[in-house]
């Protein structure tokens, strides 16, 4: 890398090889965040391809490369970059605990990002397991929700830390001073759902430091608004999560059907078109940047795979606010002011 | 009860004081179903109440009321009813179980009818736990969504026969000969998910006689329609469900704002409104004539708390329909079908 690169600390290491539309999409994408709004990236990959497309952007010297020829494609599963210390995302790892940068983005398959930045960035002191946060769409506020993936199987306790984490998450990216939780379940009463959610409401309901905790959402409610983080486990949330993004795509794609049958009608969405496309843009998963893998010892970015350069962007300029926010810190005090008994026994992260 | 209901069988019991509207819009939806769909009631609660709404709609003595007054508010919780053998849901399982009826429709707090149905109906031989089947307004086909609340911790055996319900309730509801099943989870590969789903997508893999088991579908794709029959466990369906129904709710109070905002956009949407009218009323959860609690020794139809009379009247449909088709017997026909070792030994309903 560059001497530039090492010489200083808050850097936002980008991973060029993930997603559906890399290297081009996360090049430009990066390029964007640089030059629109003052983030200082490293692009990590094949170091050929990258400098190619910086040519083409005429951004070439702009940004310092790592190469990283050892790329894992996106359908080769979670544990396949494991065993490869020369992949994007391990080098990415390396830089960051070299204190050469202090977060990652990638819009790589998610289980492979959390499973190598798991592996090679190791969890916060205190932290059993990390928890990917994504910030939903609601009114007037927007929700935090976690864990939207990372750990399918949870343990209660592990909602109670997700609920710490989220609470940071949420003072920073949303600018909440005292966050309220919710727990996502199936009932709005305390002894409503399965074993899981029920023991994480009575831990949640007790005294836990620094938590406020506001009681039991229904998934009809996530998107009410009326918390400012929702805890569930990564099976349950990812699957909500999921189920989101698909209804308002079936939605979408039925009003655009709607609003286009018909001469009277097609004025209409004519006189329309703005207001909805501002409805969907709000919408779409790819202008809230992504989720964020909270509770290692570095932020990680995980952009949507899909995404274009604006998603990237979006991403890198995430990064950089949680970076200059010292979340990680901010965890750490936080978990380190929770009372002993509260927290699981911290796993080994292998 | 008068002589005519005893004498006949295929009657439908209603459940005259569940439901946030009840008894008014209930009984209005009954008489809607008598009268226009020739569907056979027996009206169930406070006879006084009953008969009164019935003069009011020129109906006394079309239907049949069977007096039970001790009413179970909507929040007194799953368990208040069971101790209770004069609740309106106690009597028409009575009834049932009688042979006076054959199907019963509520619109009642959905853990209190499943809790009742279950003690007094009990499970179908051979089936573990009862399921919650909805119909998922997908296209170009809807998709029957279970468990989505019945059992919120469910065993991986369960979800195989979760299979066989949803296969049977799919050919009669939907018309479709060999349903094809997925596993709701959070990846498209075998070995995504949590326990729970990984373990169910080993037992379904392998070969469920009478099930044609189609892979894991993702959050994403459950409203794409591209299986007949969705299982997963209580808990996340009803996350899943709740969850659609929540965004839904948020997308139509958007888009009523989109299209009412600004003089040219009111135009417009004057011109839309009687489709997008149509578009809001297939998506909205009543007029999909709410869940269906399949393996136990009777159909019991739970209709949406907050359905008013068109909704009742399509639950009294959709509960003679099923009856008709005699789900409980071809349910039981394809159990007793599977070979003995696939099924976990049947618990006691109590």
């Amino acid at each position: 890398m560059t001497q530039q690169a090492s010489a200083e600390s808050k850097r936002i290491v980008v991973d060029a090889m993930g997603g559906d539309n890399a290297p081009d999409e996360v090049v430009a994408g990066t390029i964007t965040a640089a030059r629109e709004h003052g983030v200082r990236p490293i692009l990590v990959g094949q170091a050929v391809r990258i400098r190619q497309i910086l040519a083409a952007h005429d951004a070439l010297g702009e940004i310092p490369i790592v190469n990283a020829e050892d790329v894992v494609a996106m359908d080769e599963g979670a544990l396949a970059g494991l065993r490869r210390p020369r992949s994007p995302v391990a080098v990415a790892c390396r830089l960051i605990r070299r204190g050469h940068a202090s977060a990652l983005v990638s819009a790589g398959s998610t289980g492979s990002v959390v499973a190598t930045s798991r592996l090679r960035l190791r969890g916060q002191h205190g932290v059993a397991r990390p928890a990917i946060a994504v910030v939903l769409p609601t009114r007037p506020r927007p929700t935090v929700l976690l864990d939207a993936g990372a750990t399918a199987d949870a343990k209660p306790e592990m909602l109670v830390q997700y609920a710490m984490l989220g609470t940071a998450y949420a003072r920073i990216r949303l600018g909440v001073d005292a966050p309220r939780v919710g727990l996502l379940t199936i009932g709005e009463e305390a002894g409503k759902g399965n074993k899981l959610a029920r023991r994480a409401h009575e831990l949640l309901a007790g005294d836990v430091e620094g938590v406020d905790f506001a009681g039991n959402v229904e998934g009809s409610n996530l998107l009410a608004g009326k918390v400012d983080v929702v805890v569930t486990d990564g099976f349950t949330g990812n699957v909500a999560l999921k189920t989101v993004e698909g209804t308002v795509g079936l939605l979408v794609a039925e009003l655009r059907e709607a609003v286009t049958a018909g001469p009277a009608a097609r004025f209409g969405a004519l006189l329309q078109r703005r207001r909805l496309r501002s409805l969907r843009d709000r919408l779409d998963s790819e202008t809230y940047g992504g989720g964020v893998l909270l509770g290692l010892n570095g932020t990680v970015v995980i952009a949507h795979g899909a995404s274009r350069a604006a998603g990237i962007s979006a991403a890198c300029v995430l990064a950089r606010d949680l970076a200059d926010s010292r979340i990680v810190e901010q965890i750490g005090d936080r978990i380190a002011a929770t009372r002993p008994h509260r927290l699981p026994r911290r796993e080994d992260s292998r």
